[in-house]
This record gives structure tokens, sequence and C-alpha cells, in this order.
């Protein structure tokens, strides 16, 4: 498996076809930096376009590399960049607008169209040793917050765009669907953000708990309910109905539960996503004005995620249950699909290989 | 036709059956005013009534008063009202919340779950010559207001809590999906609230011809164009997509071009209402960040109302096409029925039956 | 020191001369409770009336009950309530709006004109044995919170209104000006909003150690420091300029120092009040687009502090230094007066005096 | 006044010193666009630049070609422009951010620090015959925009932020204090955002009768009236307490009467920019909650002001009652200094002096 060259990277070709290569390594423009890779996690996206070639209207058509909740090491600099310099340890937000466009200007960089976004096709990710990337969308990491936190800024950010989208403020009753990754993250953000109570549901009593380890007040193991039973259950053990719900499953039964389940005047937040249409109660919504609100990806999360790494207020750190040098990411890839654990990392600094 | 007696009313019993009789003058308690009613409106609800017994869970059980777009003159107050005397012209605000709920506290009283509402069962309207209402939602009319102005100011209210709701600002481009009348007091309100383009469309080419009339930009007649068609075209017309749908059909088909027309990071309000279970494009929505928003009645908008209608800036009265004296409330309702003309108005007070 | 009768009553008439009186036991009305009054604490105000007799155009001119930060257990209930039943034990809103103007309809009812506010004068406060209240503006309390705890509630309350207004969110740099209990409330709201880092300034040592042990991230003595320095050592302490500044002295030189401290496009939110007129730096503010932004008061706040109270995420019991039976109520203001301790707490109950 | 040479430039060497100078013309870079101007407004601030030398702490160290109120056409594009051609005829917006800071990526780039701005010390303006600007900060005019229109986008993107800041929508009652040329366009766009009552107050009947022209609801002619008497004057005009103040002159008893004036929950803009420390009643302001927000300039105006402009729904071209050729510049600033008039527009091409 071993992989000559400098710049080893985790490339897909097509569906099915994941490999290890070598890549020259870039050469930074004026506003970009070039970085040693330390710590990648793995994400959802990247397993499914290993193994269904495509998301969507996203398709890889050319070899592409994988990768984009990361962090590394400033080993080089551009010659406009001026508030990052080698040896700044730093988390990168994968996604770079190309052009100051209306999203831009207006602060919904995220919606950009034109957006580069790393392992998004045709755009290359970070799972590599070297990579380059605009210096404005890369941050630096105080010494008291590790790589891998960094990399985790990535799911986190998740949270924190659906969190603040939601409007979970003081004292929130918050209804997380679904426990994976993402479900996880928002519990901890719904919480950091004074949610009173979070409730949380799967399929999974093993998720579930991973739920309650990272703050969930309350866990509801859902099996063949129907929707408004699910909602009956949720303002049962909360003791009010929601004023939010953060749907992570994309299920459409599940949206349908998040429709019924949030209180009037509430907001339902789409993270999770499933079919292209989906038939939902949408009267009972709108007549009880329960907005329905999706996210893409998200916008002006890391300085945010930063600061409470740095404070010490928030631990990622249980996310993290597995890890694999870089040279073994195949094998991380097989762990990650067979759905073990929550968080894989990869390591591509192999001269570094902590957390 | 005639009924004898002092407060002669239009009473729904049930699915068909709806009578002139005679109810008894109400007298006002102490925070209440008692009303002459001049002018007051049919809505669709109200035939809704007539026709079926029932919208949605709200079933006829008793014999109700129909009507709730109203204006009239204060004739008697309570012992605790201060704002009002006799002589006063007023509008009335139809829904008045019983309980100072969390939705009342937060300035959100439409709502509250135990609000009255005229002309929703079990409670009785106001298309009757002696109707008693709360004080605090009867709004003092300035003598440049006509009473009919004052009745339209509910459909008006439709309008302006649905633009609200939406974030119509100054530049906006606005998509209005059906010309009834609710979708002409949203063309006229999101042009006052500083739209630069609406665009509306509608099977009917009359209706559209009202929307031009009462200030839309662009109309399109839509016939058999599949939803991204109607999405397309209304894009073709602006010049750009908008940033706002306000959707007030209900049909299925029309909320999928709502979504699938609206800007991303734009708003899609639901006003008109269809079935209960919809299929819609959520992920197309979601991934946009396109916010699906309904609206339920309306609050703090008679205020609002009365300052533009009193400014002059804001023409209501072309939407009035018909009028009845109250002892032929059954011929209005009939021609209400059959579609004709865009609001039919009772007037109430066998003496004052102008504008 | 002892007062024969039913409702002993802690009653100012006039600058200087308070007193222990009977008062009769009143008779709720139809939407009100009567309340057996358990833990009521003193607030800075209550002293200003008994030393001053006024405050601002709020005069004593009759005898007045003081007292607002208040918890009891409801005894009777007026024909009208639904929600309360005798033994709840519950906290008290002390501001209950008169009439539903278009402050209360807005959700901002704090702002009425008219409003009864416990110990404002005329209105008599729930410093006695006995006393009604409107049932909408009374607060069920879950088992596990104490009455202290619902005492509490009304200081909590300015800090979550101030913190509200100040919009605190995920990640914010937030300075505190003044470490008094104001100062201190402000703290513990604003680090469960998700602040990522608090620092607050005060001359004592003492009170900013109290700032420390409720969750201060920094503290600074300030002395003889020019406004502009006290904004340069906050930014140096926090690493940047905070985004919001909650300044709880109502001194002059410290509103100096919050604008030049608060980040561009950042907050900064009057809490404490000084003299009426105040020479400040208000092209710095506006040329930065730091708004500046009062409280009155709050509104909408119990339901959460409750919520908040009852996931046992926030501990507000350290606040409370000292306790007195009603009895000796003169002696605890002597003890507030002398400044000693946070929050000292009187005991009106003589069957329960624990917290 | 002849200047030879093919770029004419209007440039400040120090106060009092104003040139007429032929300048090289500028070559784009790969993401500007060089333009041939047409029309450029003269600004209160181009004058004190001129007068003065200096504005707060920005000083004219080098000579620097002044104007920043512009449109023009396109003649030469740089190599990574797509949205642009020659023969485009753009308005030009004058700050553009050199960095992607905290404040680019949350929309308010306006508060960049390291923002470059036309004929803001040390960055040239476009009074001149050939300039090259950002591509990302040229809009395109319609072809029923005119170039002034074009370049009073400028002046009118003030009113539209300060209106936005200000949160003006459906109903407001605003008042606008003082009646030059900021002051008209906030009174323009007040109206256009839906407001039902704008007053205007001045000390010249002359600028009150313009204020008129262009929407003014009310005038009130100010002489020596105490700041409280102004409010009082203002409230008797609009029948209530204006939600929302403008203020547009800087003065302290202005500032002073805009707090007073406005109602209990509003807003009080600061626009006009007067002496660093003023005296002000801030007890009155916070205790009720009216929150004052200053601007500095504007963001994401222009796509607004061209859509309005384009809908013929804004009239903009009264302001405009001088002009003259860029040649006769050092007359046209006289005309302004002396205040003649409202603006006063230079014509940089000689082959097209038409609006």
């Amino acid at each position: 498996m071993a992989v000559p060259g400098q710049n080893v990277a985790v490339v897909v070709h097509r569906a099915g076809d994941l490999r290890l290569e070598n890549r020259p390594i870039p050469e930074p423009g004026p506003n970009e930096v070039l970085l040693r890779m330390h710590s990648v996690g793995i994400c959802g996206s990247d397993v499914h376009y290993w193994q269904h070639g495509r998301i969507g209207d996203f398709v890889v058509k050319d070899p592409m590399v994988l990768g984009h909740e990361a962090s590394g090491t400033v080993v080089k600099v551009g010659s406009g960049v001026t508030h990052l310099k080698p040896g700044d340890r730093v988390a990168i937000e994968p996604g770079v607008p190309r052009e100051m466009d209306e999203f831009c200007k207006s602060g919904r960089y995220n919606l950009s169209p034109t957006i580069f976004f790393c392992a998004t096709p045709p755009d290359d990710g970070n799972l590599c040793r070297y990579y380059k990337h605009s210096a404005s969308y890369c941050y630096k990491l105080p010494d008291n917050v590790t790589f891998e936190e960094g990399a985790l800024i990535e799911p986190l950010s998740v949270g924190i765009h659906a969190c603040k989208r939601a409007g979970v403020t003081l004292g929130s009753k918050v209804f997380v669907s679904g426990s994976g990754p993402i479900g996880l993250v928002n519990v901890i953000v719904a919480k950091m953000m004074g949610a009173a109570a979070v409730v949380v549901t799967d399929l999974s009593a093993s998720r579930l708990q991973k739920a309650k380890e990272v703050g969930a007040d309350f866990t509801i193991q859902v099996q063949k309910e129907t929707p408004q039973e699910v909602a009956s259950k949720v303002e049962s053990v909360l003791g009010c109905m929601p004023e939010i719900t953060v749907e992570c499953t994309g299920v459409q039964a599940c949206i349908q539960a998040g429709i019924y389940a949030t209180r009037s005047g509430g907001t339902l937040v789409l993270v999770g996503l499933g079919p292209e249409m989906v038939t939902v109660p949408i009267v009972n919504a709108a007549v009880r004005e329960v907005d329905i609100r999706g996210i893409f990806r998200y916008c002006n999360t890391w300085p945010v995620a930063i600061s409470l790494l740095a404070s010490k207020r928030i631990n990622v750190k249980p996310l993290v249950t597995h890890r694999f040098p870089l040279e073994k990411a195949l094998e991380a890839f097989e762990t990650t699909k067979r759905g073990e654990g929550v968080k894989v990392m990869l390591k591509c600094d192999p001269t570094d290989q902590n957390p």
C-alpha cells in the first residue's frame, strides 16, 4: 500500500475506485498558503463519492482528492499574505468563494454558486500531505487547541450554522432528529447556545448513548411510531413542544415528525438530506407559522468555533473514535463505511501522529 | 327576505343553510364597546362555512353569525374603556386573545390557541346590525378613511402580515402566485414596502388584469407549464430570480413552482391553503436556504394599515366591486360564490349605505 | 420590632422612613391569585426609595410596600384562573400591563406606559406575608427549583433581557462593566448564551472575585485609567475587541470606555443608570456602527429562567449571601445599604425559612 | 484653466489647494476595469478636504484625486473579468475591501478597516477622465437609467443604509432632522420603504421646500426651540411620536431632540457627524429602549438602488441643480462651497455632457 513520493493523496477516480497516489506539491499563489496537512476527518460525503461517484448533480468526472475536515501547518506563504507565517498551525475552511458576488457581499458566501469547495467535484480536497489554500480561509489555532480539534471544526460548523439558522437561544427546548455525527454536533452546539433541554431520537440505542454523552437531556429510541406519535413522545419528555427541531436524517417520516413536533411559531431546520421530493403536512406547518429552513454547509463559523475551543467550554474530542495514518486511508474508509464509531481521523504528517 | 327586529344577522346553521335572523342586541362588558355595524366584506371563508359547514377542524355545530371584515360606529362603551367614545368610527380586528399566554406576551397573539375569532366556530362574527367587541381591538378611523376602507383592512392585513414575514424590503423582486383578492393585496403591500418589481401568475387573464391595475409590474398567464417552467418564466420576466415568493393558491404545483422560482437565500411564504399533505422538492429548498414560512391570519397590522390609508398612499377602493344592503345578504353570498368581481361588501347600516 | 397582625409588610413612607406594618389581606380578583409570600430579595431600588423617597420621576407620595424580587405559594385563585391552584409554588413577575396597547401587542410590554410594577410608586410591592397578583404573571416553579431561585429570577431577568438586547451568541466576546449584582447576572447569562470569553471590570477586588466565581474568564481592577486605557486593557486581555459591552455602572467614564472598547459593528448595552445627561464620544460609536441600546426592566424572561433553573444548568444560589426573617427587615435593609455581600433575602413565611 | 493631456483630474494638494492636473491613464489589473468617467457629483466631503485638508484622522498628505459619486463607461477589462465588457455603462461603488476579513465575510464590508475608498486619503477618487476600479464594485446600468442617476446612487446609498439600519418599514412614522442632500435622500428612501408619514426639520425654509418636493409629508422650520420643544412639535404634527428618527445634522441639540422625539422602543440613526464628544440625555434613551445607531457609509446598496431606478419608482433627478464640464471643476467647487442648490454634477466626458 506504500506510495512513493512526497505528496501522498487519497484520490477517488470513479465509483468504487479509491487510490493512494502521489501528487505534485503545489505552489501557493500570492494570496495562498502551502500547508503540511496534519489531521483530516472522513465525512459521509467522502464515502459517498467513493461508493457512488456522485452526490446529486456533483459528479466525479476526473480523479479528485478527497477530504475537507482538515488542519495543518503553514510551510510557505504567498507574497500578499500578512496574517500567517510558516509554522502557524491552522484550521481550514474548505469553501472559498471565487467571486465577490451578491451572496459574498451580503455575508452568505456559502450560497455563492461559483464557490470552490474541497472534495466537491471538480475541486480537490486536502486528504494528502501538502495542500495549498486561500490564506483568508485558514484560521490560526491557539496553542491550546489541537490539530484534531481544528479538523473537527468542519462538522462542528454544520451544527453552528444549523443552530444559528434555527435561532437556538437561552432557554430553548430543542428536538434533534437523528444521532449520527451531525446530530451529535447539533446537540453540543444547542447546549452551548443556552438550550434548556435537548431531546434526541434515533433508531439505534448505541447512537443515543453517544448523544447522552455529549449532553442530550433526553433520548427516545424510535421504532415503528407514526410521525404524530414521535411528535407526541417528544412533547411528553420535554414537558412542552420544542420551539426548534433540527432534522438530521433526511427521512420523509422524520421531516413529517419534525413539523408535527415543533411548537407554533417555531422553526424546523433541515440538515439531513434525503430524496429530492418529499410529502409533508405543509398546512400544519403553515397555519402554525412553523418555519422550515434548510442549511447549505456554513459560513462565518470558524472564528466562533476556535474561540469556543480555546475557551475549553466545548469538548469535541469524544467524537474521534478511530485514527489511521494516511498510508492506511483505504482501511480507514472501509471502517467509516461500516458505520463504526463516530469520527475516523486520518493522520497525514508522518512525523507527528498526535491528536 | 325581510327579517323583523333590531339586530338582523347573517347566520349559518349548517352546510348549505344560511339565514337572516334577528338576534338580541348585546350588552358590552367593562372592556368592550357596542358597535353599530356599517360595512362588512364577504370572505372566502364565510362562503366556505356556508357551503361546507367546516374548514379543517373548525366545524359549525351551533348557528354562527358570519363576517369578520368589518367596520362600524361605537354606540356604547364599557366602564373601563377610555380610548373610545360613542360616535367614534372604528375598524374591527376580528381576533381577540382570551389569555395572556406566551404567544401574546411575545407579540404573536395570532398564534394563541384560545383566541376569539369572529366567524370561526364557535365564535360569532359581525355580519349584523349590532355587535360588541373588545375595545382594545377596535381602532379609530381618521375622518379621511371610509368605513369600507376600514373593512378592507382585514384582507389588507393578510398581505401586510405575509409581506412582513416574507421580509419584503427596498428593491425586492417579488413573485406573487395567484391573483385573487389575497394575491392582489400582496401586490399592493409589496409595492408599498419598496419592492422594485412584482410579477403575478394566474390562470385567468381577467384576474391578471386586476393585478396590473393594483400595481403589478408583470403578469404571466399560466396554463399547463410544469413548476420548473413557471419558475423559468418568472426569472425571465424579472431578469433575475425573485428573493421572495408569496404563494396564494395552495395548489401543490404552485408551491413547487414557488420553491424552484425563489432565489437562494430567499423566502417562500405560504398564504394559500390547499390539501393537508403536499409533495415538494424539499432538498432544492433546503440546500439553497430558501425558507418556507406560513402565515396564520395576522397580528399588529391594523395601526399600520390605518396610517397608510390616512396618508392616502395606498388605494384599496378598487377592490370593492359589489355592494348589497344587509337585507340582501343571501344574494350577496350567491354573487361571491360565483366568483364575480373581487370584493363584495355588505352595508349593515340602513341609514348610511355610503362607502 | 414585632408587628401584630396577619399581613406584616415593609412600607416606605417617605425618604428615610421605613416601617413594618400590618396590612389587610387582599382579596384576589377574577384573574388574580392570592399568594403567601416566601422569599423576597432586596434590590438597590428598594434601598433607594427608602433613602431618597424617589427614583427620577417616580416619587413616594403615599406609603408603599417595597419588594419585587419574589416567590410564594398560591393560597386562593380568582374565578377565571385555570392554570394555577392553591398549593402551587410560583415566581412572580412584578410588571403587569394594565392595557393591551401597541407595546403589549407587539411583545414589548415592559415599555407600556401604564404598566403596574411592584414597588414603583404608587404601586405596592410584595415584601409582606400575603399579596395578590395577576395570575398570568405568576409562573409555576418545578419541584427542583427553590423559592429563592424563584425570587432570583427577577435580577436574573435583567441579565437575560440585557444579553438578549445585546445579541450575545455563540462565541461572543463580552465586556461587563461593573461587578455588582447586575454585573454578575450578566456574566452568568452571557456565559449561558455561549459567550466564549467574558471580562469584568470593577474598582473592587472582592467584587471581581465574585465575578470569577460565577464564571468570568478575566477580571480587570480599574483605578484611575482613562476610558481609552480601560478599552485598551479589555482588548488586551481578550486578545481582540469585544463585540458586546454590557455597562452596569451608569458612570459617565464607564459609558465612554464602553464605546471605545466595543468592536466595530458591535453593541453597547446600557444597564446601569447614572446622571440624566452624559457626555459621550458619539462620533466614535456612530462611524464604527457600534449600537447603543438601553434596557427597561425585561419582558418574556420568566419562562426562560425557569427552564434554565429546572435544567440545573445555571447556578444562582451563590448570589444569596444573607438571609433575614421578615420581622428583621429593617436590619436587612441596613445590611444591604452598607453594601455587604451580594443579595440579601427576606424570608416572609414564618413556617418555612428554608431557601 | 485648460489642462493638456488625456486624463484631466481634480486633485487636492493640501488645504485650500485644488488643481486640475493631467494624470497617466491607469492600466486595469486582472480583476479591474478601466472606465471613461461620465458624471461625478461633488460631495460635502470633497469640499471639506479642499478647505481643510483633512476629515478627522484622514489627512491629505500627498496629492489626491477627489470624487466618489460617479458613473462611467467600461473601456477595457482585466483578464479575470467576466460580467462586464467594453461599452457597458456602470455605476461605481467607491468602497472596495482589500481583505476578506471578518467584516467582509459577515456582510458588513463597509466596516473593514483596510477598505479602499475613493477620495479618502490616501486613496484617489474618480473625478477625472479615466479611472480603473475593481470590476466587482462596478454595476451595470440598465438602458433606462442615466449616468447622473448612476452617480446619484452614492448619496442615495447613504439614505438606503440609514433607513435599513433604522428599520423603516410599512407604516413607519419618521422624523428626518436636517434637509440637506442627505436629509433629502432619507426622505425619498423612507417613503419608498413604506413610511406612512415623514416630517423634516431645518433652519432654512428653502431647504424645507425641497423636502416637500421630494415627498416629505410635513416640515417644521426650527429656530430657537429647545430640544424638548422640537420633539414636542414633531409629535404634534405627526399625531404621535415617530418610531424612527434619522439625524442628518450632527449638531448636539439636534441629537438631543432626536432622543426626546423618538417613541419608546424606536431607533435614532445618526447620519450627520459633528463634534467628537456630545452631551446627550442617555438615560432618557436607555429606559425607553430607544436604540442609537450610527452608519458608516453603506454596503449592499447599489443593486437595490439600480432596481429602484430601473423600475422608475424613484425620482432622484430633481437633486441635480447644477452641471459643469470637468474643465470648470474649480468653479463647480466654489458653487458647492457657497451652498447653492442641492447637488452639483461634473461632466467628465467631453463628447457626452448629457445627464
